[in-house]
């Protein structure tokens, strides 16, 4: 099951894909559920809310504009230098425990909509990475249970400023500016892909060439692990993301650097997730 | 005006303090005006709302239990290293640029409340510190037009767990454990206090022994300059927390390091704010 959330005359609403056909309601009509912050929180089922969307009326998606399928979890934890060959190419080191990061829901933009390269860098760099959903409260939970709190996975580019993030040793600054976080097009729930959605290719592409290409199998911590591990600090809730971390390529470390640039389109893929994609503007 | 939420008899409530008298509304009752996260969030002005409160029934203090002013903010952004002593102290370079790093709500507790040092460490260390509340959405704003954009003041003990923040280069694990920030008891707004909540004495005591006494005039980047510069970056929405940093004579730092233990009690006072105090427990 895939379900976005997206806008339509202004109006916000949750939609469920068949195929390539998408069902939707939107707030203020009869059948809206609510949003997916809000269903997640409550403990919903997201293939119950799927069923419940086919009998929703049919949404041209030329009409409708994505947006984040969440808008304002609790948290959104990244997980930094978490794929090896990355971790290599930044000159850190391999990390034993994860580095977490936080983001907030005000850098979040959806797929289609624009990255935004500020006005005061032009530093602004990729990072394609898979996104996990908690679904049920995890407080101290082992790796091997940690997948049944799973409630879906999706797409992130962590779009990182890379001047802001080196400029104090936490990096929280560098990845908050507004409209650099870009997540979707929607959460998938476990059943499509292979547990854990380990063994995923996952690539970059600007304006069409490959600039990362990996596979999600190549994570340090893989995402029982990360669970596992978050789970001992603190109680992951319902709607809270992981952000898993991104593979090697990313645009500050080649010679010369890449950096991304007004005008060029960001693609994030995952295989059997879909494909993020974003133009990029400058402020 | 002062404004807490409480609980009471299972009902989360809102209420403004007139000198040492409470008085409050709960949810499903007539009146009440929705919490204090909401209602920021709406643009709603905290005096006016102390001024409906004023009707409000009166409460005894002692039949209600205080939680965090905020329940969700949909940003904790903490300043670290932000008292010269302090960062001194630690090792780290004094910053010419704020480390910020996050806490997400899962980890807050309000006054009288326990603090929980976790099971799997006996590094749990106070850290008092000033809170600034944002009412008014603050985007590229100077640091001549920041504190327009304060709502509020109030007292955080950033209870640290320090092997756990050290484990990797970002602080984050260590500074989210479920019930280690301590927040309240209260939010004062901007009318009673000096500009900037600037000259204020800020203290923590354990168990009654000074630890921490400092000035709020002590920080390398006072009020209006971290708004101006967390805003350069990215969007402070009404309801954001800005946890200002530490002063110097935290736990790890002294020889022999003085962590929280159980049965302790762990006071953070600042001039004209108040006291927000809390019992350690062990988990």
């Amino acid at each position: 099951m895939r379900l976005s959330t997206y806008k339509r005359e202004g109006k916000t609403g949750i939609a469920a894909w068949f195929g390539k056909e998408l069902h939707g309601f939107e707030e203020g009509s009869k059948g809206y559920p609510g949003d997916l912050d809000t269903l997640l929180a409550r403990g919903a089922s997201l293939m119950g809310l799927g069923a419940t969307l086919s009998s929703a009326p049919h949404l041209e998606t030329a009409s409708i504009t994505l947006l984040p399928p969440l808008g304002k979890p609790s948290k959104i934890l990244c997980i930094g230098l978490n794929y090896r060959d990355h971790a290599a190419e930044t000159g850190f080191k391999l990390p034993d425990w994860p580095a977490v990061f936080a983001r907030f829901p005000s850098c979040l933009v959806g797929h289609g909509s624009q990255l935004v390269r500020p006005a005061v860098s032009e530093q602004l760099d990729f990072e394609g990475e898979m996104v996990v959903v908690i679904g049920k409260k995890a407080k101290a939970v082992s790796a091997g249970h940690a997948l049944s709190h799973v409630a879906a996975y999706s797409i992130f580019n962590d779009a990182s400023v890379r001047d802001y993030q080196m400029r104090s040793s936490q990096w929280t600054l560098g990845k908050n500016f507004d409209a650099t976080g870009a997540f979707g097009p929607w959460l998938i729930t476990p059943d499509e892909l292979p547990p854990g959605g380990a063994g995923l290719r996952i690539t970059t592409r600007v304006n069409g060439s490959t600039v990362q290409d990996a596979s999600t199998s190549d994570m340090v911590f893989d995402v029982a692990s990360l669970i596992e591990i978050l789970s001992s600090t603190m109680t992951l809730e319902p709607g809270d993301m992981i952000v898993t971390g991104t593979p090697s390529g990313v645009g500050y470390t080649r010679q010369p650097p890449l950096f991304l640039r007004p005008g060029d389109i960001c693609e994030v893929e995952i295989e059997r997730i879909g494909i993020l994609g974003n133009p990029v503007i400058s402020h």
